[in-house]
């Protein structure tokens, strides 16, 4: 198989996304990821303009790293000075790394009006600096930055800057979208023209999203001729975000037959995803391709029918090559046999003509008229079937409780207050909470309630907090469903209440959110028992 | 200008998103902002499996559309029956559009193993469905379900699949990567092929975003020769979403020459990607290509020297263009032109450059940061300016109240009260009521004071109530937005609040709203005077 190499820039143009800041501690957790993904360059950081990444060069060295190679990000020297004068040349040198890229101008129009010099002398600067790092050992790529825009308004000189970096001793010609702007047809020709121009040298590509176009864009180079793609694991990036990583290599790896990193790594593709994304601090969209919650999940009962007769025949490839799981939303369209599949997971003897099922497809009905809606509310689910089956035993009661909101006088604070009584096998607990909203604080005093019991809650926090207004017509006396997402860290669930009060509503889903949790932790204390 | 046609599934093959499920009223909303927006084809639902889809289409009747066309989808006939005998045909007939889109196999396996017929019956179910709806006098779109996937496997039956189809009489024949499963160069080279092979007849595509392709695919086919495109306005749709027409729009006719929508609707683009996002109650991703609130957000500090010297230098378009705007993070600068039309409505004789309208400016970007968003809040967006111009006087004050929500006992109802204490012109009234949560409870009591004072206030009912949560990670403690519309039977008004409390967020806007209503009618009676 062809090997592409994969290079992840996640610390470094990742870091350029609105609303991303790791810590150095996040840093060192990216960097344990993508090595225990194979992926082969880690682009750490950018000594030169950040300081901050200087420091954690130094300390990235104390992890024993299997698989990834560390590079460093920086510019050619400035315009009319040494090679060795120039202060980020040697913060770069500095960073103590195995790789290093080098962005340079390849845009006629960058080299005259932005940084304002000769296109001889940009020459130079390009040549003089990678010759610099290739004399100091490095492995250096070249980021021809706005390579395709410069193609379009000058070929020989795009061509030329390329021609440079060579020169200079460069491994790799990364050609570089930086603006995002070209269309996939585009990148194809150009970056066929290189490798027909420069055959004895590796080519790869750096796109941006700007187009919707970044993952397309790096394959129809990989098309092309490249065997280098650069991007960020899960696509952030400044504007529109990079190339996503997780989706060009299943692509890659999966559709074309190409040798992106250890075969045996495939299967934690979604995993690492969710934890970048964790340590990120954002939202991994549902619908990612390969890793998304969404990815294979199927809602028409046409396709659900489809997918259980032959899988292929509604999903492109099998969920689990990636890690990832198939599910079917339970929705009216979705028939018995979806719901058949769930009742099995915990009661594998109950047959589909019995009345347990019977009784629980009526139930679910019910509730879904009453508004429900079980996607992505398993847990949900899961206790529904549970307590229809008589296969379940509330973890406490809640014995009652109240809430108080006020606005004591005009243009004060509003401020709500919660008081709860809970019943843990006879004991009782009465706490009182303050909150950002009658929600928060209802929340807060539940949790503070039934720690006491169960300290395990401590690890529980809730990851999203969704409301829907159903029939909005009736407006503020509409129904509406609150979906609720929990994580202790291992494990995350969803669990989902109805109400015409929103108080109400949010009360059923965390309380289901606690019972899960609890749950889990007795099915495993009888795991490890037998 | 060549012409590429448009054809919007949001209310269709976007309503298999997972969470995503329409109100009558929604739907009318999205069918008005597509017409709006220019979109050629709306395909508004499946009559044959969905019998509220029906209803609606006799509801939609009502709207006046200036530049779409309404599409009904469904399948072709079933095996071995007439088409006159078949319930699926019937509905989609009886949903009276003035198109219709007819699925089919175009994948030999899904013949043989998934509907289990002949090849030859499959050929006929499509060709006489087409037949029978071109008879009726439709414009009929064959959508070829799994195309490319079938070309791989037997392409002389997927290409029979379109002549049977263009015997019937098809109009278009739209080529689906129903799966998502296809890479760009494939799409592209196995669309060429059937323009070759069927030169006299229009060429759609249909992809879906699985391999995160489907903006790209959508492209290459129309490099190929396809003249219609399918997708969703903001790309949602089963499993990883369909093709995103903002963004193919955006990049047909910015980069590629092509005439998509009317080109002064261009500028609508982000507000309409906005206003769908509300109305299916999902948010939309910051770094959405074109229409994302990072789209052209630039954090870098070299880039935002380079974009100050010259904006294409790290901007692949002036985002004016699509209505978006250019952000720094680091000192943030806005498109004030887009606000200034706002203040003319109020005030015209107010300067671009004057102090005026510097400090509406200051305002509103404060009121963004905090999480506000006026689009579809217009109502609260005119408040501010006359706030902020000293064109308002408030027709109440709220001097302070109280909430309450209580379980007395376990298993008991909940119930919600508040009291309020309103001052109008020095005379105060206080009042209690009771209601289905805190909100409605609120909204009751402060009608029922002011209704003393106003009685116009009885003629107003809350139309529709949305809540969206803002930073869901910080889940129960996040910030809210609510978004209110009221009507008195003539007007219809929208009003938004913000708050990490839902209490005080749903309080905002409900006094905006009254204050609106107020206004118009001092409007009205000034009007009536001179």
């Amino acid at each position: 198989m062809s090997r592409v190499e994969i290079f992840d820039s996640t610390l470094r143009d990742g870091a350029q996304a609105e609303g991303i800041s790791f810590s150095v501690e996040d840093k060192l957790k990216v960097v344990k990821a993508m090595d225990e993904m194979g992926i082969e360059y880690i682009e750490a950081g950018n000594p030169g303009s950040n300081p901050k990444d200087l420091e954690f060069f130094k300390e990235v060295k104390q992890i024993q790293l299997n698989h990834s190679k560390l590079t460093a990000f920086g510019s050619t020297r400035r315009r009319n000075i040494k090679v060795t004068d120039d202060a980020n040349v040697q913060s770069l040198l500095e960073a103590d790394t195995q790789g290093v890229a080098i962005f340079g101008k390849s845009w006629d129009f960058h080299v005259t009006d932005i940084i304002q010099t000769t296109l001889d002398e940009n020459l130079n600067m390009i040549k003089e600096t990678v010759a610099f790092f290739k004399e100091k050992g490095k492995e250096v790529f070249f980021d021809a930055e706005h390579f395709f825009d410069g193609f379009k308004s000058n070929k020989e000189y795009a061509l030329a800057s390329l021609k440079a970096a060579k020169e200079g001793g460069a491994d790799c010609l990364v050609l570089c979208d930086t603006n995002g702007g070209t269309m996939p047809l585009e990148v194809y020709e150009m970056t066929k023209e290189v490798a027909k121009v420069l055959p004895e040298i590796k080519v790869g590509i750096h796109a941006h999203n700007d187009s919707g176009m970044a993952v397309a864009n790096s394959i129809m180079a990989v098309e092309a001729g490249a065997r280098h793609v650069q991007g960020t694991y899960i696509g952030f990036g400044e504007r529109c975000g990079n190339a996503n990583l997780s989706t060009i290599i299943a692509n890659l790896q999966l559709k074309k037959g190409y040798d992106c990193i250890p075969e045996e790594y495939m299967e934690h593709l979604t995993s690492t995803a969710m934890l970048i994304a964790e340590i990120a601090n954002i939202t991994l969209s549902e619908k990612e391709p390969f890793v998304g919650r969404s990815a294979f999940t199927h809602k028409g009962g046409m396709h659900i029918d489809g997918v259980n007769k032959a899988s292929h025949s509604f999903e492109h490839i099998n969920p689990e090559i990636v890690g990832n799981a198939r599910r079917f939303l339970m929705s009216e369209v979705a028939g018995r046999s979806t719901i058949m599949k769930k009742i099995h997971k915990i009661a594998p003897e109950i047959t589909k003509e019995s009345d347990e099922a019977k009784q629980i497809v009526d139930r679910l009905k019910e509730l879904e008229h009453e508004g429900y809606q079980f996607e992505g509310a398993e847990s949900t689910f899961e206790l529904i079937i549970r307590k229809q089956l008589g296969k379940y035993k509330s973890f406490f009661e809640l014995e009652n409780f109240k809430i108080i909101g006020e606005q004591p006088a005009k243009d004060s604070i509003f401020s709500s207050y919660a008081m709860v009584k809970v019943n843990v096998d006879g004991t009782e607990e009465l706490t009182a909470a303050e909150g950002d909203g009658p929600v928060h604080a209802l929340d807060s005093a539940l949790r503070k309630a039934l720690e006491v019991f169960y300290p395990s809650l401590q690890e529980v926090h809730l990851t999203d907090y969704k409301v829907r207004v159903l029939d909005s017509k009736s407006a503020t006396a509409a129904k509406v469903r609150v979906l609720i997402t929990s994580s202790d860290g291992k494990d995350i669930w969803s669990t989902v209440g109805v109400s015409s009060d929103i108080i109400e509503a949010s009360l059923i889903a965390l309380i289901d959110s606690i019972e899960v949790k609890l749950l889990r932790d007795l099915e495993n204390k009888i795991k490890a028992y037998i």
